[in-house]
């Protein structure tokens, strides 16, 4: 094997231990420490961040990453690491050490306050945290942007490390291109909304027997629970450690099915990814997603495409009308499937319908935007925030705690994260089409075997991480180039279907 | 400030950050992660130990502690803690990094090994990786015996690092006074087992409602959840991040009452100890008890010497009773207080009676003192066991898995560990005597005020953390040296009483 390649390799165990050290103390922040763990946490974790930082821009890793990128002697997957290895290396080196640490701390100690503030309804409480991480989230894209000379919006340096091409241009016209046409659709809904029903969405519905429900559906997409598993968070989300290491999260309300299901669903989504990554790539810089657009496109083909089909719910509905017999007694799967696809305009985001979802994309969007072109008063945000709720989506928020607080990505940092969720959810409509084209998908559906699904995206997709482009990726699978149209098809047909009297 | 000790408390800060990973992943490991995750976690667990004994034992280390030990101005908490790191430098720097790194892989591999072997009944699956782990412990314990130039027993070493100055000449005598009096008092309660009755144990309590118990009786000791928590794992356990993370864990099972909650009573005992550590001492060396026997007599004081009196239970047992009213119909608090002290041999230390207790740690004692003292083959060490309980407890373990597979004490290295047990028993009944000559003990308990308790228990012990050594921490409390006859006469009072027709 090459010399420099198991020089790299052993950069890497150490690299991906410090990684593995910080990913397992923001899961147990947001699962299991207590309240005060955080006040002498923190500073550790801003430690290991800065353990993270030295071994991945030490002194040699310049020097031997060139002489590897030009080796002629490496396999495909050893190429695809070495290119993933360099772009993290040139990605954080911007970043000055003691600001790289500095800013890790702070974000350790944000999660903490945001959550209480969520709690509490206390967004001036957040505000003076947000706005040093908004200082840093700019300082280190205008590195960037210097890095490369790059003299465009500064926000695009932002979406980069999220998505790449996705510049604020291109971001116009797609989301452009999705308000016109799904305005008139959730408009033909409000003017229908009478024929879907989803009352019994919110009867109460005991949380120990959902959480059986939860851990069903995620077995039944596939999910592994030998390699995984399943907590409870303030906020739903997926993390891993590595492939055979998977954590999803779901928040479980009693006077609410829906929730708790379809995110599970949807983390299972991101957890199959996950876990599928080739042993390869696992406990690399290319044992993840390439993109947060790819990856989302796997949680929201299984939480919508797949998850809200009358297909999908054939075999499982009996099982979830036998745990909940009186709250479902007047329920048919017919009236299920419409009501859990019902569209009612609302504030948050993680629980908004398939239809209005992009609506909530975009108000962050442009909020984002907005906070990369100009000096703005953090306090300012929350009227910004009711007001473009109030433009797109026809409703102001009634407090913080369910506007502008509802997401954790900000207290993280993660500027630019956000247009990804719609990049991926319009992903997800075109490799569903595609699934359609190559696999009796509702025949399998119906009959619960969701098998070939999970063994074709781990086939064409998972496997291979981070070591080909996103829209490479997307290509080969589907046999063409990334196209939203699939996905504002896919909405028309769906909605005009189920919202014309 | 002394610059010396500016640079020290960096470097402990950076210790100190790879240790609390480290215990993150080892609790992460018992309670939360999933069962593959091993395969590739523990090499990161590796990588971080061998970060964590780099940090200790850099070069400068050494000059550095030498030049602070005789440094004139440092405050009475700064010398402690100069003392208590390089006790520890001394301690780690014997074993060289690589060995050491490999100790802690295996040791993380082994934890898995023996959770499934000791599930299964599989004590062969079990046997090859103790075979290393006692390689390892006997070669780290012939290292310490060459740098202290000691020709006494091998075992002497692994025992000093858990309880200085309790060599096997010290623990000889000290157990064998204590089977001379706890056999006699054992072979009573045998004759007249029939005056004690706890059938109502066995019962079938509701876990859900057993972990609300658990929460209650934290709580009622002085548990901060703000500061700790409580979770499940097979074998009970105490760990600490620091002084606002300290987490326990509790085992449930559905036909024994007792079981979980006198484990979170005494798990509770263990933290009280690290919530109460003082600021000044948590995140460096001294930020934790000075001994494993001074820990354990904090949990045994409450577990058993307070949380089995008839005091105690008389503002809870209401509550016991309205929480479970069928099962517990037909048993009176006197009933009840006397079922808890019942005492029956049975295989199971964790589930021992108080006074059939140390004879548990004796087969162990004796066994470990085997171990260092000649070459076993482990293969034969079940038969060892069984015999040793069928000597002084009368019966043999149905089988490995309520034998020697029982505690996680070898999986994790801890040899000379287990004497610890007995040697906090007695200090616990040495206390509780002192507590009932400064205060109002059986009232305030009768009261269900335990402040007062856990306050002076703060004041006069857990707040010093590491910073006094052992025996002075007794002598001071308690005004005399340590004695173990008042664990004798307590034993003696109580069974004498309970089992006297």
């Amino acid at each position: 094997m090459n010399q420099d390649y198991i020089i790299l390799m052993e950069k890497l165990k150490k690299i991906n231990a410090y990684n593995m050290a910080l990913v397992l103390f923001q899961w147990d922040n947001a699962t299991a420490a207590p309240k005060r763990a955080i006040e002498h946490t923190a500073e550790a974790m801003g430690i290991l961040s800065d353990a993270y930082y030295r071994a991945l821009t030490g002194d040699d890793m310049s020097a031997l990453l060139q002489r590897l990128n030009s080796a002629s002697d490496l396999t495909p997957e050893q190429h695809a690491i070495v290119l993933k290895t360099a772009e993290m290396y040139e990605e954080i080196r911007l970043i000055p050490a003691d600001e790289y640490a500095a800013y890790q701390t702070l974000l350790a100690k944000a999660d903490g306050i945001w959550q209480n503030a969520k709690l509490n309804n206390d967004y001036a409480s957040f505000a003076p945290v947000l706005k040093e991480i908004i200082a840093y989230a700019k300082k280190f894209a205008g590195y960037k942007a210097q890095a490369r000379n790059y003299s465009g919006p500064l926000y695009d340096m932002a979406l980069d490390g999220y998505e790449k091409g996705f510049t604020t241009e291109v971001l116009d016209e797609f989301f452009e291109k999705l308000k016109a046409s799904i305005v008139p659709l959730v408009r033909l809904a409000v003017k229908n909304h009478a024929l879907v029903d989803n009352c019994f969405n919110f009867r109460r519905y005991d949380i120990e027997l959902q959480k059986k429900i939860s851990r069903k559906l995620a077995a039944h997409i596939g999910f592994d629970f030998d390699r995984g598993v399943i907590a409870e968070s303030a906020h739903p989300f997926t993390t891993s450690l590595h492939n055979k290491d998977v954590r999803i999260t779901t928040a479980y309300l009693e006077n609410n099915l829906e929730s708790a299901m379809f995110s599970t669903i949807h983390e299972g989504g991101h957890a199959l990814y996950e876990m599928h990554i080739d042993d390869a790539f696992t406990c690399t810089p290319a044992g993840t997603a390439m993109s947060m657009g790819i990856h989302e496109s796997q949680s929201r083909l299984y939480e919508n495409n797949i998850g809200r089909s009358r297909a999908f719910w054939e075999p499982l509905y009996p099982m979830l009308k036998e745990t909940f017999p009186e709250q479902l007694r007047d329920v048919t799967l017919e009236h299920f499937v419409k009501g859990i696809n019902q569209c009612v305009p609302g504030s948050i985001r993680t629980e908004a319908d398939e239809l209005t979802y992009c609506l909530h994309i975009m108000v962050r969007y442009e909020i984002e935007k907005m906070i990369f072109s100009q000096e703005i008063d953090v306090l300012d945000l929350p009227g910004v925030w009711n007001d473009k709720y109030e433009e797109y989506l026809g409703l102001r928020p009634q407090n913080d705690s369910e506007g502008i607080l509802q997401d954790i990505h900000w207290a993280g940092g993660s500027f630019g994260y956000f247009p990804s969720y719609a990049i991926g959810t319009a992903i997800a409509a075109q490799i569903y089409d595609h699934l359609k084209k190559v696999m009796p998908l509702d025949q399998y559906l119906a009959e619960g075997t969701l098998t070939p699904v999970s063994d074709y995206l781990k086939e064409h997709l998972h496997r291979f991480g981070a070591s080909k482009p996103t829209m490479q990726l997307i290509s080969e699978m589907t046999g063409e180039p990334f196209n939203p149209d699939y996905y504002i098809q896919y909405l028309q047909e769906k909605y005009t279907k189920l919202y014309s009297a």
